[in-house]
C-alpha cells in the first residue's frame, strides 16, 4: 500500500539527514590526520610547528565533537575545556567536560568558562587552538564582564525581545556585556593559531551569531547598544552597572569587541562542519536513490508554523493538479526553523504542530505525507522529535472521535498525534542543525 | 541600476500575467467559430443544429467574457442575462446587463437572476446555453429557496464561519438553501446543451466550489446539512423556515440538488477558461525571456501573509547563499490567496501586507525585489493591487522615519508603501484570477 510505503520512506528520508549531521561524522569529514599534517577543511596544519594544542568550546554536541577529535589528535592534544548540557556528557580521555544549565546558563557555566579563558591564558604562538561550538552554545559558555550579574544579562535580553527587540539587536548588547562573545575569545587566544568548527543551529549560518560569535569579527559598538536601547525606550529597565558599562564602553573607556579587519582573526579560521544543509542534502541524495524527483527549497525556512505548513501543501496540490514545479513522484524538503505562538494549553512542538496543520489541508489526498521533525530529536517541552501526516491523517482521527481543527486551537500537537501514533521518536539524536520537513507526493 | 531594473522587470511580469488572464481574450483562446462550428476547448457544436442561442451568468468580469461572446457569435445569439457588480457594465448588443450587489447580495440580484431564470425556462433540446461565471458570480447570482429570504442565508453564512465551519462546509448548507447553486442551474436549462465558461478565482479551481457550482453535480446532501449545523451546535441560531426545508429536504420531502451521474449533466460541458496558473504561466514566460531562471512554486499558496513571506524570503536568501532551488538570476512565482487577520488599525491588503513582512526580512539584500500583487488591480480596500518592496525598502524607509514593524503591527502596510512610492497601482484590471507574487533575486 503506497501510503504506509511512503511513510516509511520519509522515516528514511529524515534518518539519513540526521546521519548526516552527526557530530562525530561532521569532525572526521572535515580534520584529518595524515603525516604529521592536520588537514582542517582547506586548510593544512604542520604539527610539529606546535608546542601545544588545546581544545575548548561549548554546545549541546561538544562532547561528541571533542571525541572525534581526540579520536584523531589522541595524546597530541595538551588538555582542553569544554562545556556541555547536564546530561550531555561522557568522559572523554584528555579534555575536561564541564555540564552546565541550558537553556538558562547558570554559575556552573561561568566556572567552565573560567577554566576555558585560564587555558587560552597559557596559550601562545607555538599553540594550536581547537575551538569547538554547536547548538546552545552561547548559554553554555556565559562569562559576563565585569561587575555584571548572569541575571542582570538574563533580564535585558528576555525584556529587550518582548519590548520587540531583533534577536540581532539582542545579540548586540550580549555581546558587549559578554568577555568571551562577539570576537574576544579570539583575542584570548591570541597569538595562538585558532581554529573553530562549527555546527550550526542558526537560520543562515550566520557567524557572528552562532554562540554569539565568540572567535568572529564584531561589527557592532558599544554606541550601537545605547542606540538599540534608547530606540526600545529601555534605560530606566537597567541596571546601573550595565548603563556604566554602556555608557564607558561609549566614551572609549572600555576596549571595544574586536572588529572586522582586527590582525588578530588572521590566526584564526572559522569552519561549519556541518549545518542543516548538510542535512537536507544527505536528505536529497537520499529520496533521489527512492525514485523521487526532488527539490530543496530553502534552509532558512522561518515562520509561523501552521502557515508554514499551508505553502508546503500548496507545493503537493499543485504537482497533484499541474505536476508543476516538479512531477511526481515528487518530494520537496525544507530545513530551518519555524515558530508557534501559543495560545492554547495544550503540549507540542513546533515540528508537531506543523504536520498537523498540514494534516488538515492534506485531507483526502491519497497519496501526500509530510514529516517534520527537529534534528536533535527533540520539538518543543515533548519526547518526541515531529509528527508525520498524510491524507487519511483527520479521518483516522475523526474515527477517535479527535477533531484536528480543536487540537490545532488548543496548541495540542503532541496529544493528537499520540493517539494516532504518528509521532516521531527517535530520542536524543546528538546533533542539532534546526528542523527538517519531508512532502512526498506520489 | 540593478535593482532598479529588476524592479522595472516585476512590474512586467505582473503585468504580462494580468494580460494574460484578460476575460476577453481567455474567451477567445477558448471559443472559435469556424464554418458554423463553434469550437469550445476540445469539444465543437454545429450551430445549425440550434434553433436558440442563450447566453447567461454572473461575475465581476462576466461583461468583458459576454462582450468577447458577442463578437464571436454577434446576431446568432437568441438573448441573454448577466450580472455584475454596480459600476462594472457596459453596454453589450443582444445580451442584457443587470448590476447588483457584491460582496453582499441584494434585491437587484435576485431580479437579475430571476430573468435568467425565466430565460432558461425557454430552453429546449435545440437550444445552446452558454454559462459565464468569474469571481463574485456566487453573491451575483442570489436565488434563494422559497420562503427563505436573502438575509436568512447571509446570516447562516457569516456565523457559522464565525463557529470555525470550514467554507466547503458553508457552501454545503448554501446550496441547500438556492435555487440555482449546486448544479440546479444545469437543471433549469435542460435539455438544452450547456456549456460554463469560468474565469477561475478560486484556489484549487474546484468546479464545485466556483460560485458554488451551479452548473455541476453535488455530491452533498440536505442530510449533510443538518450534520454540519448539529456538529456546530447551530441549530438553535437557525430561522424556522430555514430548519423546515433543511428537514423536509432530508426527509426526502425537497428536491435533492442534482448529484454525481444525474443524467442532465451528460449534456453540460465545464470549461476553465482562464485561471491563475494561466496567469502564473505568463509570468513564468515574460521572465525565462528575460534572463531569470524561474520556478512557478504553485497556484494554490494560502496562509497568513505574513508567514507566507517569510516562505518566499527564505528561498531568495537560499539562492543567495548556495543557489538552490535554482541559481540566480532566479525567479519564484507563486499564485493564490493569502489572508490577513487584521490586528491593527491601519489600512492595507494581504499583497500589501505580505510585501511589507517580505521587506523587513530581505533587509539589506542588494539585488532581491519581491512584488504581490491582486490581478485584479484590488488589495483589500484601497486603491492599490498590491506593493513591490527591495532589499533598500527598510532603509529607505527608516530615512522617512518610519518604522516597518511598527507599520506592520498596524495592519497599516498600505501607508507604508504609499509614502515611499512603492504602491502598485493599476487599476481594475477587469480580471481575477487571485494574486500573484513574484521573487526575483540576482
Amino acid at each position: 500500500m503506497n501510503r504506509e510505503r511512503m511513510r516509511k520512506e520519509a522515516r528514511e528520508i529524515f534518518r539519513a539527514s540526521v546521519e548526516a549531521a552527526d557530530p562525530s561524522r561532521c569532525i572526521h569529514q572535515n580534520v584529518r590526520l595524515r603525516q604529521g599534517i592536520l588537514h582542517i577543511g582547506q586548510a593544512a596544519y604542520v604539527l610539529s610547528n606546535f608546542s601545544k594544542i588545546f581544545v575548548v568550546g561549548a554546545g549541546k554536541a561538544s562532547v561528541s565533537m571533542a571525541d572525534a577529535i581526540e579520536q584523531i589528535l589522541g595524546d597530541r592534544i595538551t588538555g582542553g575545556v569544554i562545556n556541555t548540557k547536564y546530561g550531555h556528557s561522557c568522559p572523554l580521555q584528555r579534555i575536561e567536560v564541564n555540564e552546565a544549565g541550558h537553556p538558562l546558563p547558570d554559575e556552573k557555566g561561568i566556572g567552565g568558562t573560567e577554566k576555558i579563558v585560564k587555558l587560552l591564558n597559557e596559550a601562545d604562538r607555538e599553540t594550536l587552538v581547537l575551538c569547538l561550538l554547536s547548538g546552545g552554545g552561547s548559554a553554555l559558555m556565559p562569562y559576563p564582564a565585569a561587575g555584571i550579574c548572569l541575571g542582570d544579562k538574563q533580564g535585558i535580553t528576555q525584556r529587550l525581545l518582548q519590548c520587540g527587540a531583533s534577536i540581532e539587536e539582542v545579540n548586540v548588547v550580549r555581546k558587549h556585556l559578554s568577555r568571551i562573545k562577539g570576537g574576544r575569545l579570539c583575542q584570548l587566544a591570541h597569538p595562538a593559531r585558532l581554529v573553530t568548527l562549527i555546527l550550526s543551529d542558526v537560520v543562515g549560518d550566520r557567524l557572528v551569531t552562532i554562540a554569539s560569535g565568540p572567535t568572529v569579527a564584531d561589527p557592532s559598538t558599544f554606541t550601537d547598544c545605547l542606540r538599540i536601547i534608547e530606540r526600545y525606550d529601555f534605560m530606566d529597565a537597567l541596571p546601573p552597572s550595565v548603563i556604566r558599562r554602556l555608557r564607558a564602553g561609549a566614551a572609549g573607556k572600555v576596549e571595544e569587541t574586536p572588529k572586522p579587519g582586527d590582525k588578530i582573526f588572521t590566526s584564526c579560521q572559522n569552519l561549519i562542519v556541518g549545518n542543516n544543509r548538510l542535512a537536507t542534502e544527505a536528505a536529497r541524495a537520499k529520496t533521489i536513490s527512492l525514485g523521487y524527483n526532488t527539490l530543496v527549497l530553502s534552509t532558512q525556512i522561518e515562520g509561523e508554523a501552521r502557515e508554514v505548513a499551508k505553502v508546503y501543501t500548496a507545493l503537493a496540490k499543485e504537482v497533484i493538479s499541474s505536476g508543476n514545479p516538479i512531477t511526481s513522484p515528487a518530494c520537496f524538503i525544507g530545513g530551518g526553523e519555524t515558530t508557534v505562538a501559543v495560545k492554547g494549553k495544550g503540549k507540542g512542538g513546533r515540528n508537531q504542530e506543523l504536520a498537523l496543520a498540514a494534516a488538515i489541508k492534506i485531507n483526502g489526498l491519497q497519496e501526500v505525507v509530510i514529516l517534520s521533525a527537529g534534528t536533535d530529536g527533540t520539538d518543543g517541552p515533548t519526547d518526541a522529535a515531529g509528527a508525520i501526516a498524510d491524507g487519511q491523517t483527520i479521518n483516522r482521527a475523526k474515527k477517535q472521535g479527535l477533531s484536528a481543527p480543536d487540537y490545532l486551537r488548543q496548541n495540542d500537537s503532541y496529544h493528537f498525534f499520540k493517539s494516532l501514533d504518528d509521532l516521531l521518536i527517535t530520542g536524543p539524536t546528538g546533533t542539532n542543525v534546526m528542523d527538517i520537513q519531508i512532502v512526498l507526493v506520489r
